[in-house]
């Protein structure tokens, strides 16, 4: 096995966030189910967003901002994510290659435009968004880069991918090409309504092809149908490693003989939620990939989510390896 | 001469903003000017574009942030400005119409894309901008609504209209027109490098056709080639009433027979200071249109920019009639 020259390379649906702050009654007028991720068509996408106030466009996407994450912390990083050749395609290239990683994804000449996620932040700073896939249903086999995948420590798989079964094609052949390399698979289970629409084949991934498994408390009671405890021993059983978040009560590390309890970092003011699992995958992930212990990998996670929940939009607005710095 | 239905119709270079941080040798190695406006061409806006780091989308365009402003603060307003039928002409569109103001120009069918400004934020808080003026050229004669213009109680020009001729001589037709309905006109100096440009077409308009004038200490000292307080006396003689900013130091209250100084409002932490002039004027605007005190415009246009430095982007993020309801 030749020595990996990437840390990580990340799939998923490669995304432009549309932001706007929103009060409860926006969420129940639209029916919207607060701090879900809903996916929608375009007629209906273009009704939200009609009535959305002053909005911040900046690139998204569940494994997208955990690869950028990943890179504003100093490591090298792979993407694999399918945009249009259009303004906010052009856009997401842009963002995910301007913090220095690789991004060498063809984009689609036709069809649908660039997926769009809308999301609504709420006063108590919780985001609920509305997913219109756009592009990404055009991901393909043809797509998944083996070098990439074969030359990276970890590929980071997004669950949102099984929303589209052709990206969910990817998403397997990405997994076993990563194993026959001699890599790990690592997976976010990305939201709890995904992982209701998908349990079944989550579970058989987690107890087959899963190294490492990222998810929240919400997540976690979705796929076992069990309250967290209940959860952590079944991941127990079928991991080697989790860490699952808890939002301001912090994150768990689950491997086969021990839990460990890691505290959230402490924020003067959380404005919004978008992207704190994301880049709490990010700080993981590096660091597990730069020979820290499992608790230092969890502190980074928490800072990473820390610096990302301390504005609007799921990118960090300060190179995180000096934000980790300055919080040492 | 009927009841005015608006208080402020601006007309503008309709831009969407590309907002990155970036180091003072990023400033140096594309030879920008620190603090400026620079007009790029589409190449070189692409080679700036490459090497900013990740970016935040958001509209902007100096009348097109007032004109938001002054919504947000509860005022009724309109637009003329250009954009092209693209996604960033789509989301310009979207977030004025947002906060309730009217915007009937129609977009451009072909030609240029929609114009953007690349911003870089230096350490210091400070915003260097360049433009790529786009389909704001095509804006012609039949995009002034002589309704509209009639509708409103003032018409606010920016300045950097003058930066091409077309859009220039529709600046002057509504002024014009705004003239002619009994209505005033507020011009908006944009920019030092702007004035040096046009600076005896400035003194012209100023001493003949504006109302009430909007600018900096920078671009004061620009247009009469002479320091603040000279600058101040020249605007007595010139002016019926002027708004200069002084940044930290608050503002001065320009009439024939006195200068009013006007604190600036205090934030926690200047993030970003792109926008703080167009919004003083929305606040400015927003008082002189509702019966406040010239010290009470003051006091409004500064905390409208107090919002606005606080975080990037240069239309509110907190809708600015709370803000101040909750400065009070």
């Amino acid at each position: 096995m030749k020595n990996a020259t990437l840390d990580v390379v990340g799939i998923g649906n490669a995304i432009v966030d549309v932001i706007s702050t929103a009060e409860d009654a926006f969420l129940d007028k639209h029916g919207m189910s607060k701090g879900g991720m809903m996916l929608v068509d375009a007629q209906r996408a273009e009704a939200i967003y009609a009535d959305m106030g002053t909005t911040i466009i900046m690139s998204g996407g569940s494994a997208g901002n955990t690869i950028a994450g990943i890179a504003s912390l100093g490591g090298k990083t792979g993407y694999i994510g399918k945009v249009r050749d259009d303004e906010f395609g052009h856009a997401f290239r842009h963002d995910i290659t301007a913090v220095g990683s690789l991004f060498r994804t063809p984009p689609a000449t036709d069809g649908p435009a660039t997926a769009l996620c809308l999301i609504l932040v709420t006063p108590d700073s919780q985001r609920t968004m509305n997913t219109y896939l756009g592009a990404c249903v055009n991901l393909n086999a043809q797509d998944i880069d083996e070098d990439l995948i074969a030359s990276a420590q970890y590929t980071y798989l997004e669950g949102y991918l099984y929303d589209d079964s052709t990206a969910k094609k990817a998403f397997h052949l990405a997994s076993e090409m990563a194993h026959a390399a001699g890599r790990r698979v690592a997976l976010s289970l990305s939201d709890a309504f995904c992982v209701q629409r998908h349990r079944a084949d989550f579970l058989k991934l987690i107890d087959h092809h899963v190294d490492v498994l990222f998810g929240n408390e919400g997540e976690i009671e979705a796929l076992f149908e069990a309250p967290l405890d209940e959860g952590l021993k079944w991941l127990q059983k079928m991991t080697d490693l989790a860490a699952i978040t808890r939002g301001a009560s912090g994150s768990v590390i689950v491997t086969k003989t021990e839990l460990t309890e890691v505290a959230a970092a402490p924020v003067e003011k959380v404005v919004d939620t978008t992207g704190a699992g994301d880049l709490y995958a990010a700080g993981f992930l590096f660091g597990l990939t730069h020979g820290k212990s499992f608790a230092q990998c969890g502190r980074l996670g928490s800072l990473a989510a820390a610096e990302i929940i301390s504005h609007f939009g799921a990118r960090p607005q300060t190179p995180l390896d000096e934000y980790v710095a300055s919080k040492v």
